[in-house]
């Protein structure tokens, strides 16, 4: 490190995130100066592609060789913006292991392999920052680690997936089908040509984790977490929703339970709609951070895109090259793996639509199915169809197997001809 | 310091905020320690009268000297929840000086001297913590302070003070008066008996000063906030209001214009029901960061509370002791006093209701008025009184002394009966 506390970065990828990187880097090194007496310079950047055009990144810098780039003596702290796990894995333990302060937005990859790059952090005494792995545009990460480190937390919950949010949002806007609103995303670019990883919930999934091991201090891993998507989702749910007062959203809930156990899951929730959480709209995102102190938190924001992104990249260089100047870090808590509590066995308040045939004794007998598995019954309400009835209940807290049972028992009823959607509801 | 990184807290005041913080400490100190491995203790609470017994806090603890409690060299970090301005800041002066960090909820303090005291703790090479200070459960400052360093924000936008805030929801939601709305929030303790800091602005003004400083790294003072309070609010504006589409709140607006100058103004506005700080109820606080990466940032949770409080400041606690150990610190940058922009100066959207003689010609003459002052119209209703008729303005963005002046041409036309209610509108 050189007298003028200049550190010298390599950033590893050149795509959207990266060149945002550099861009904000140069316009901004000065102001960072005057803020923090540290000078950041990006020294070496490594792409795939020599020949492509990148604005605003000088060509001089560029290399093909990455693990060259992490072993480099004249690379203080490596910003990690390539994507991918197996590979991106080794470069980061490499730099970090060299005692190099490791910057990213790679969920996926901390999803996977996360307790293990947080200890190797540790072990070297410097920062791994990744502010923009969940929320991109959001202080979250940050807050979880500095002003709420002396909070009990007991739930983190949100909005973690802005493709999602914009499908269901135009469906609930618009009155569109799920299929009309994934192309419209698509268009747009909000969404993937495959989309699985965005509709089925994975990449929510991958947040949740991150956000679980942090808030309770106890390794999740992506694979952990309970997984349900919107890709079943109807028009006709979202209408069912509206008119008992819902919205339906893709929610990532991750919680501590009494017994110290931690519940991770990401579902489509029917949500009130006065519930802060309804009013995001589009593809933003919002998490809900609650405990014994705080009682509820919700922060706000842009969930995606390079210059969100690249803002919260450079707020975590800034801070990790301060700390690197200072010769301490930030250790990210892990006390072990978690107890994860399997979803049969949390509670949660139901939804569920049934046709049933429209005839004395009915809902005499599938209240009886509901008091067996001790399922309590919030409201209920009947749609008379032709021939049928639907039946549109919503439980009190319950516990998911008993639940499940219910739904078991109530499929075998003579008079039940179908059980239709069924949805978690928060906050009701 | 001892080996085992213990870190021995003075504590200055033991009112609400200070029992709380005692008691946090004493449930959390193992957590933390596992967490951090710094060891947090109570060893010396001053407090104005012995006799009065303490939950939670040991009596042998307390003292009534706090300049002895701040000079102890066996108290490593002070804590200030004793309030006050005069004397509170020698003694915080006293303890940076002597290489103590200081962590503080007490916005009055900070809206006078902060920048004194920032400049302090950089001296010292020590932190000065203060998230509780403005909107205490919500966890701003250590955003703007860490995850947003790399972020050139323009402007700061919040709801501030939970006392006004839920004064204007039960105006809104029960079409309460202003003087009912404020005796329900003084019976429920969220209102002082003298309510004058809430009300007229000024305890929204000293966070917004705060904000500004931080957000913009020049000193803003209390004293340069442009303040209005909402005791003239009416019944009347409330209505006027919602039946076209606003709510009325009471804002902090802190923003940085093209040319540097800053802007700090609190006022009610009329706010979209559509806009997110529409939905903020009660005595929530919300607060918009906007920036060029983060796009719209919005915080949003508990204001006030020994609880939420006690949790802030308990994290700052925690961060200062960290940095202490590790012989480094934060510096709140300053580069020096902002270039306050007058009020008159600043564009906003304004709406004003005029009473008028239903005549013809009038709008016309009222229209030039607007024109003579380049102010252009956004919106105009008008109802029918009896004889007379209600002209209800929006305007587009305008210089403020342009709008004042147009309303000075309007008030000495002949057929304008008296010129209504003005208010700021945002968002629309």
């Amino acid at each position: 490190m050189s007298e003028a506390r200049e550190i010298r970065l390599g950033v590893l990828g050149c795509g959207t995130v990266g060149t945002s990187f550099c861009q904000l880097i140069a316009d901004q090194a000065e102001v960072i100066e005057a803020r923090t007496g540290i000078r950041l310079r990006v020294v070496s950047v490594s792409v795939r592609d020599l020949a492509k055009p990148r604005a605003g990144v000088d060509a001089s810098l560029l290399t093909t060789d990455s693990a060259a780039l992490v072993s480099d003596p004249g690379v203080d702290l490596v910003v990690e913006t390539m994507g991918g796990v197996e590979g991106t894995r080794e470069l980061v333990l490499a730099a970090l292991r060299a005692g190099k302060p490791v910057v990213t937005a790679n969920k996926a990859l901390l999803a996977a392999h996360g307790p293990e790059l947080y200890a190797a952090a540790d072990e070297a005494n410097v920062d791994i920052g990744f502010e923009a792995a969940v929320a991109a545009g959001i202080p979250l990460i940050g807050p979880l680690r500095e002003s709420l480190v002396g909070e009990d937390i007991s739930r983190v919950m949100g909005i973690l997936n802005g493709t999602t949010n914009y499908i269901l949002s135009q469906m609930t806007e618009k009155g569109a089908d799920y299929a009309d609103a994934l192309a419209d995303a698509q268009a747009l670019g909000y969404a993937e040509a495959d989309p699985t990883a965005d509709v089925e919930g994975h990449d929510a999934a991958a947040k949740a984790s991150i956000l679980a091991t942090l808030a309770f201090g106890r390794s999740v891993l992506g694979d952990d977490v309970h997984t349900e998507g919107i890709s079943k989702i109807t028009a006709e749910d979202i209408d069912d929703a509206d008119r008992r007062g819902f919205v339906i959203k893709l929610l990532g809930v991750v919680e501590r339970f009494d017994d110290g156990s931690i519940g991770a899951r990401v579902f489509p929730a029917m949500v009130p709609k006065l519930h802060p959480l309804a009013a995001v709209r589009d593809s933003f995102n919002a998490v809900f951070v609650e405990g014994v102190g705080i009682d509820q938190v919700m922060l706000y924001g842009r969930g995606a895109g390079g210059h969100p992104t690249a803002a919260m990249v450079v707020g975590d260089t800034v801070n990790a090259a301060m700390n690197l100047v200072a010769k301490t870090h930030r250790r990210v808590v892990n006390l072990g793996p978690a107890v994860v509590r399997p979803v049969e066995d949390i509670e949660s308040a139901f939804f569920v639509s049934l046709e049933v045939a429209d005839e004395p004794g009915v809902l005499a007998a599938i209240a009886n199915e509901f008091g067996e598995h001790m399922v309590s019954i919030s409201s209920m309400e009947q749609e008379d169809l032709e021939s049928t009835a639907r039946l549109l209940f919503i439980t009190h807290h319950a516990v998911e197997s008993n639940f499940r049972a219910t739904l078991t028992g109530i499929e075998a009823l003579p008079a039940v001809k179908s059980v239709g959607r069924v949805l978690r509801v928060i906050g009701s």
